[in-house]
């Protein structure tokens, strides 16, 4: 059995000089060397080595229920509903309204069958949900054609980010900080990153003349750019845009000609008075000939807002003038992937059409009131506490948190500690963040994972503790540390 | 606002000139031509048109409970007990056990909470049953690193796929006839598919000659050969491989330096007396130096099996000497996507740690056990129906239905049928499953989606229904409709 060829060295099939260069050079910082420096730090404290805390503190990734956020009763109700499938026996331990609402889902699936493959695009009277909730929130029309259920918003951004780029050629601008699935994915696929660049003298906006600027660049070098990425609330910044902003993104997609991508997964977490206001309406509003041809994607999600279920990987895309060649095409691909999980679906469902007065009974409508209330409202304090403490902190400057789940305060590192990181091989705002884990426990972002402009640092932190003290505490210590440097 | 540019024409960003040529090239047939007609006459019945049939019967995806094949109470119980996670008060309707089985899995989340993200890889606690799960089955040791828990089987492929293909002349040996993610992945990132050919003569089996003869014709025409598909069951062959089939299999591997992409996902759903063995398990027996140098990624799946839900998207990947960097890659593109949802996650625990006579009580282990046989034993006899009757009909001849859920008969199409067909531009298989389709509302697929040898006809037919009387009615329709036509 054994073969002549025993005598070759044996070369792996996959290894680093035989993976696409793509694929190496893209980065995602997110979970990167401080999720590794945590991990490590972990298992040495299962060892029993000391640090001078007890826990490791995430206020690294937007995960609620991590760090303690409850889910709402009646939404995990339908959905345990849902897989049991025995609605009188469940009626003994849950609301008859959630039962209920499981049996309105069941009864428009085959076989009642939460367990099988719905058609690709998603479960056909989910979809009629979402449409009912875009069409309600902007007062358009939405063919269900155009509406797609997505594993959280991640699997709709791959899908058009895949369907966008062809060659290095091709670009896609992105705004600068942005979260880095927009710079993973234009890396992965092989194409080209166009930074735009917002205003943090302006509390994070963003421009006509900057979009123009950027455009202009990139064009310069023989890019084609192909998009524009607007996230709103703005991850990382926690900035929100007026409509008169989108007004001009709006106006320049159409200049330019080009497809908007429209992040859209915290429009429930806005802290101040102001509202959101998607693309689509923008569009909307702004009628022919804009209405007409701007192309849109737009995402939504399941994991944030105020249930905060990233676990249960739902989401959803609605698209807008996109052509039916394209609409097909991702179809096709929607279906190499069966579907996204039914629960996930369902929980976009209940999402998109929440219990209200007028279909439950009083008191499951005032405690899911009560249970939404409770978690905004912790969400709108600890931001206005990150707000404030941050700003208190010397070598810390930090714009309003308006929105999303995160401040992105600038820091104004010594010169003598950059130089010191420098000599080490590692960004100065990494080796903060991993001083700080060392130091407190608590895990943060450098801003080089979500891009800042040269020669600045900055890091990105989650309003997701329980409770205010909780934030207090965490902003307390890097406060403590960071005087330290100073 | 208006701009000057309004007088230029409007072009999409996304449309059949735009869009990259692989990723247009890319087919599925398992959803193409024959879901497009069914959608289209499913919509004429609800709108009162008349056809000899009541219902249109998917017998062409591998979707249980789209039948009404009934999940697993226990399994349905965790994880209703997961999501509502109130232990005392699930208990009043569901087993003691189940509640007890999902509080050790929330005990081993942060938090309790199975609506956070988790690791990307995968639940830490699961991630270890996984590990006991393959170490047991196979008389091995298993890396927990080597471990990634994924939706269905289907992101685990994607992922190693994606890792493989840098260019057009990087090639993935397929067996043909093959479930077509395979060909649809390698023409999405423009590839080179290597068919390899199963012999229908031998029950679909696969030889070295073969192996070797694909694998020349490719290397002749500048193919840089990467990885060896394998699907054991075979889907859509129904062919359960011996240890025998797969020592040749590694042996080739092993001497071309190519890794193995194992595809385990009806490893449950064998109806003869075969035995399931795994690749790692093939490899481990063979020693060394097979064991220490061949690479291989296996893939299981909740979705198949005995358990069927596919709904839930859930499976695991597992790596057997692959490079530390291509897992570190692996990790980071996991990362990218966040996790694989939480409920799917739990349900792979589930399928790979049973509940057994020594941790439940008798009456739970006796209704779970009676449920997994019964799903066992019907899919069994419908298998053996399905050999039976297909090679009853004139035309038809079908090799034996081993294992996995599918029949994959070849009909002899006379002349004038596949001459009127390529009159109307589709394949003559095509034709008679659209043709079947009309006349008796059954779903099959051609077997032009999945490959087959020039000039020979197939098509694909699960054996899913719920019963041995649907299984037979199903058959006896698909019999008439081919008498006529001979």
């Amino acid at each position: 059995m054994f073969s002549k060829r025993l005598c070759r060295a044996y070369s792996t099939t996959l290894n680093e000089s035989t993976i696409a260069r793509p694929l190496i050079r893209t980065e995602y910082a997110v979970r990167g060397a401080i999720a590794d420096k945590a991990a490590t730090m972990k298992k040495q404290m299962e060892q029993g080595i000391k640090f001078p805390f007890d826990k490791i503190t995430h206020l690294n990734v937007g995960n609620p229920q991590d760090l303690g956020q409850k889910p709402i009763t009646f939404n995990r109700e339908v959905l345990a509903s849902c897989l049991t499938d025995d609605p009188e026996r469940n009626r003994m331990i849950y609301s008859a309204d959630a039962v209920d609402r499981a049996d309105f889902y069941l009864s428009n699936i085959n076989n009642r069958a939460a367990g099988a493959y719905s058609d690709s695009p998603g479960i056909d009277i989910i979809v009629k949900e979402v449409k009912s909730f875009i069409e309600k929130r902007d007062d358009v029309e939405v063919g269900e054609d155009n509406i797609f259920l997505t594993e959280g918003a991640n699997e709709g951004i791959t899908l058009m980010m895949r369907l966008l780029i062809r060659e290095k050629s091709d670009g896609i601008m992105i705004p600068i900080p942005q979260y880095p699935i927009y710079s993973a994915l234009t890396t992965k696929y092989n194409g080209s990153q166009v930074p735009y660049y917002l205003d943090e003298n302006k509390g994070w906006g963003m421009s006509y003349e900057e979009l123009e600027r950027s455009y202009n660049e990139a064009t310069d070098r023989g890019v084609n750019v192909r998009a524009l990425v607007v996230i709103n609330p703005g991850n990382p910044t926690g900035h929100v845009l007026t409509q008169k902003d989108l007004n001009k993104v709006i106006q320049f997609a159409h200049d330019k000609q080009i497809l908007v991508l429209a992040d859209e997964v915290y429009q429930r977490n806005i802290y101040v008075d102001k509202e959101f206001c998607s693309v689509r309406k923008t569009l909307s509003e702004l009628g022919s000939p804009y209405n007409d041809h701007v192309e849109l994607a737009s995402f939504h999600s399941l994991s944030k807002g105020l249930h905060g279920e990233c676990g249960l990987r739902g989401g959803f895309m609605e698209l807008h003038n996109i052509d039916s060649f394209a609409n097909a095409t991702i179809n096709k691909f929607k279906a190499i992937t069966s579907c996204a999980n039914i629960i996930g679906q369902i929980g976009v469902g209940l999402m998109v059409n929440p219990p209200t007065q007028d279909t439950v009974s009083e008191g499951v409508f005032d405690a899911y009131q009560e249970q939404e209330q409770a978690i905004f409202n912790g969400l709108k304090r600890r931001a206005n506490i990150m707000t404030e403490k941050l700003n208190g902190i010397e070598g810390i400057t930090c714009n309003e948190v308006e929105g999303a789940m995160y401040a992105f305060p600038k820091i104004d590192l010594p010169q003598s500690y950059c130089d010191s990181a420098h000599k080490e091989g590692v960004a100065p705002d990494l080796k903060y963040c991993l001083d700080i884990l060392e130091k407190t426990g608590i895990m943060i972002v450098p801003g080089s994972g979500f891009g800042q402009e040269e020669g600045t640092y900055h890091f990105r932190i989650t309003n997701l503790v329980k409770s205010e003290e909780e934030m207090d505490a965490a902003l307390q210590q890097i406060g403590n540390f960071t005087a330290d440097l100073m």
